[in-house]
C-alpha cells in the first residue's frame, strides 16, 4: 500500500480526478479482459510528458511499481497490477499529432484508438494496416506494447513493421527517443523494436511514429468450404502457389462451424468440415481479375461452397467471423482462449493433436483463426459450475506441449503476462531468459515497470 | 599481437587453411569495401556451431577481440579489425539447410550467398524478397547483420522484416536461440531483431530463419524523366496517392544524368533534369493494366520522357541504374559516399541543401537512390590527388548537418561502421547511446566483438 506522504504526491502531481485512491474508483482498474484481477494501489492519468516524466522519476527513487493500461483490452493479464502497485492510465494522452501525407506517417500519442487513426489516415488517403480484432477499442500504445497482430498480416505484418520512431519516458525520468520519420534507418541497436511487444516493462510510451502505406482501392473477400480440414490446408496452400498473397487468410475448423450454426443459418452445407475466409485487395480495374484467379486456385479443390463479395456483400462473408465468440459459449459457459503459433505447414499436426488431447478430455475446443501466420485461436470450451475446471486446464497445458512439439511458439500476438508466464520457461531457454532480464535492468534497474509479467 | 600459446590454439582448433596466421595471407582479410584497412592479427574459417563456440570460450577468455565478416562488401568498415584482433570468416558455414513450400521459410547459414539463395528459393515457387545492391556476393549473415536494404524496400521491407529466427553464439560459447520457423511470435523481449542490424557486436551468428513469400508472376518498370526536379517529386507523390505501392521507386538527380552521358547514350531528352525509375508486380493478367495505371498517375506532371518495359526491356531500363557506379567516376577520380535518409516529403529540402553546399565548395555531388524511401545515396566526387580531400571531408559534414536538420538519419542501411561512429553523437542522444551499450554488455561483458564500432 501506498504511504500517505507518497499518496499526497500523487494527488498533488494528478490533480483533481486525474488521480484515484479509493478502491471503487480504482477497482475498474486492476482487471483486463483475461478476466484476472488485483487492487490498484491508485490510478493516475498523465496528460502528457512531462508528468510522466516527474511520476517515473519518483517511482523509481520510492521502488512504486508502475502498470501502464489503456482499454485493458489485453487477455493475458498484463495490465493487471498483480502484486500491488500505481495503475498509469495512458487514455489521456490521446491526440493525434500528425497524419503526413508527405512522410507516410503517422505521429501519435499511445493512447490514440487504433480505429481513430486508420479513420484519419483514410480521410487522407492513407493506409495503417495492422487491424488486431480489438481495433475499435484499442489503443496504438497498447498495440505497440503487445506487437498487435490482426487479420491482415498474412499480406502487411504486424504492428512491429509500422514503428518507425518511439518517445518514451524510462524509470528515473529520462527521455529516450528512438527512430524517427524516416522509413529506412539503421544507426545504432534497435531499441524501437525492442519497445515493441515488450509489455510495458521498458518504460512508458509518450509518442508513437508510424509508418503509413497508400490506401488500396478495393477489397474483396470470398468464404469457401470443403468437405474434409484437408481440402480446406490443401486449397490455402494452393492460394499461394498461384503467387497470391491474400491480405487475409482466416480458418475455421469443424467444430466452431458446428457452434455457429446456434447463432446464424450458415451459408455452408451440411456436411461442410472446414472453411477458409479469404481477403485480396487492390485496385478496382484489377480486382475483378485477382478474384477470379483466387476463386481459380481454390476451386482445384471442390468445395462444397464458395461465395465471393464486394462491398456490402464482402461485409456480411466477414460477419460469420465475427459471430465466433459469441457462438462459443452455446458450447460450454467458459472458456479458456489461446493464440499459440505453429509454422505453416504444421497447422494440420497442430490441430490433430488438440483435437486428439480434447478428445481424451471430454471437451469440445475451437479453432480457428490466422491460417495465413499459422496463428490458431485455441478455445477450450469448458463448464466451471460442472467442475470441469481441472480438465481443462491440464488440457491446456497439453495443447501448449503439442504446438511446442510442432516447433510453435505458445503466442502469436496477445503476449505472455501473467497467464502464460508459468509456462516461459517451456518455450525459452535458460539463457534466453537470462539476456532478456539483464536487458530489462538496462532500463529498469529497480524492476518497478509491470514486475513478474512478461519474460 | 597474439602470444606464440594463443596462437597455438587457433592453429589447433582450425586445422590446415582454416587458420591463417601470416600477414600474407590476413591482409586480404583487412579491409572490406569502405577501403580502410588494419592488419588482422589471425583468420579463421569455422565451419560449424561448435567450433564458434569453442573460439568464443577462448577468446572471451583470452579477452582476444573478433571480428566477424563474411564477403566484406560494407563500405563503413564494419568488418575492418581496428585496433586488431582476430578475423573471422563465415563463408565455410554457408549450407543453405532448408527451404520449405510448405512453411514458407529458408533456414541457412550465415555465409550463405543471398543470390543464391533467392535462386533456391525461385526454384520452389518462393520469393525472398530483399536485394541489396551486393544481392550477388554478398551474404545472409552480413545482410542480417547490417539490415540491408535494397531497391524492393518500397513495397516489401527490409532484411528485418524477413528475420524469423536466429542462432547464435555469444561470448563465453554459450548458444543463444531467438525466434524460430513461426511467421508471427510474440513472448519476451524482441532479440531476434535485436540482432539485426547489430553489425555483429552482440554474437557470431550460425543459423539465420527467413521468412519467404509466394513468388510474384510477373514485373514491369518504367523508366520517366522530367525538365525539372519538383515534377519528378510530384509525380512520385502522384503514385502514392493513386493507391499504387511500387515495388521499387528510385531516383536520379540532374547531376547523375549528366554523368550517365559520358557512358552510355542516354535515352532521355537534353534537358532533363531528374528521372524515376520505377518496378511494379503482380499477376500476369492484371500487371498490364497496373502498368497503364502506373503511366497515367506518372503522366499528370508532363514527363519529357517515359519508357516502360517487360522481361528483357525492362532489364535494358534498370541497366541504367547500375552504370550510375562507373559513371560517376568520369565526374572525378574519388568518390566519398554516403546513404543518408530523409522523411520521404523532405528530399527536395535535403538535395537542395546538399547542392548548396557542394556549390559552396566547388564539388560535385552525385544524388540518386531510393527514393521511396526517403533513402538518398549521396556521392561526392574529388580529386585527392588534385588536393580536394579537405573539401570534401567538410561537405561530407555538412551534408550530414544538412540531413539532420531535416528529421534525418545518417544512415538508411549502410550501418554506422567505423566511418561514421565518429558523428554518431550527433544523431543519437547520451541516454539512448548508454542503453545500447548497456544492452552490448549483457551480450558481450569484455567488449570483445567488433570493439569501437557502431554505437
Amino acid at each position: 500500500m501506498l504511504t500517505s506522504a507518497q499518496s499526497r504526491f500523487l494527488t498533488g502531481l494528478f490533480p483533481g480526478d486525474a488521480c484515484a485512491l479509493s478502491p471503487e474508483e480504482t477497482c475498474a482498474f486492476g482487471g483486463d479482459s483475461s478476466r484476472l484481477f488485483h487492487q490498484p494501489w491508485a490510478v493516475v492519468r498523465p496528460e502528457g510528458r512531462e508528468q510522466v516524466r516527474e511520476l517515473l522519476r519518483w517511482a523509481d527513487a520510492e521502488r512504486v511499481p508502475l502498470f501502464f493500461r489503456s482499454r485493458g483490452t489485453n487477455v493475458v493479464g498484463a495490465c493487471v497490477p498483480q502484486g500491488g502497485g500505481v495503475v498509469v492510465s495512458t487514455l489521456r494522452m490521446n491526440r493525434i499529432i500528425d497524419i503526413s501525407g508527405r512522410d507516410f506517417v503517422a505521429v501519435v500519442e499511445p493512447g490514440a484508438v487504433t480505429a481513430d487513426v486508420q479513420r484519419a489516415c483514410a480521410a487522407k488517403g492513407l493506409f495503417y494496416p495492422p487491424d488486431p480484432a480489438s481495433v475499435r477499442i484499442s489503443t496504438i500504445g497498447g498495440n505497440v506494447s503487445t506487437n498487435a497482430g490482426g487479420m491482415r498480416a498474412v499480406k502487411y505484418g504486424v504492428t512491429r513493421e509500422y514503428v518507425l520512431g518511439l518517445e518514451a519516458v524510462i524509470p528515473g525520468g529520462e527521455v529516450i527517443r528512438m527512430g524517427g520519420r524516416c522509413h529506412k534507418n539503421v544507426v545504432g541497436l534497435d531499441l524501437t523494436r525492442l519497445f515493441v511487444g515488450a509489455e510495458g516493462t521498458l518504460g512508458c510510451l509518450t509518442e508513437v511514429t508510424l509508418k503509413l502505406l497508400p490506401r488500396p482501392q478495393a477489397t474483396a473477400s470470398v468464404l469457401v468450404g470443403f468437405e474434409t480440414l484437408e481440402q480446406a490446408l490443401e486449397a490455402a496452400a494452393a492460394v499461394f502457389r498461384a503467387g497470391i498473397l491474400p491480405v487475409a487468410m482466416e480458418f475455421m475448423a469443424a467444430e466452431v462451424l458446428a457452434a455457429l450454426e446456434h447463432v446464424t443459418v450458415p451459408p455452408w452445407p451440411k456436411g461442410t468440415q472446414a472453411a477458409l475466409l479469404l481477403q485480396i485487395d487492390g485496385s478496382e480495374e484489377s480486382l475483378p481479375g485477382e478474384l477470379a484467379r483466387l476463386e481459380a486456385s481454390l476451386g482445384a479443390e471442390s468445395p462444397a461452397f464458395l461465395e465471393a463479395g464486394q462491398g456490402a456483400a464482402e461485409e456480411g462473408l466477414w460477419e460469420v467471423r465475427r459471430l465466433i465468440n459469441p457462438a462459443s459459449f452455446r458450447v460450454a459457459p467458459d472458456k479458456m482462449s489461446d493464440d499459440v503459433t505453429v509454422p505453416r505447414g504444421e497447422v494440420a499436426r497442430a490441430i490433430a493433436g488438440i483435437r486428439e488431447a480434447a478428445g481424451r478430455h471430454g471437451l469440445t475446443v475451437l479453432t480457428f483463426g490466422h491460417l495465413g501466420d499459422g496463428n490458431i485461436h485455441v478455445n477450450i470450451m469448458y463448464d466451471k459450475a460442472g467442475g470441469e475446471l481441472e480438465r481443462a486446464t491440464a488440457l491446456k497445458r497439453e495443447v501448449l506441449g503439442v504446438v511446442l512439439g510442432a516447433g510453435g511458439t505458445m503466442s502469436g500476438e496477445h503476449g505472455v503476462g501473467l497467464t502464460k508466464y508459468p509456462y516461459f520457461d517451456e518455450q525459452i531457454g535458460a539463457a534466453e531468459r537470462r539476456l532478456m532480464r539483464s536487458i530489462k535492468a538496462s532500463f529498469d534497474p529497480n524492476g518497478i515497470l509491470n514486475p513478474g509479467k512478461a519474460y
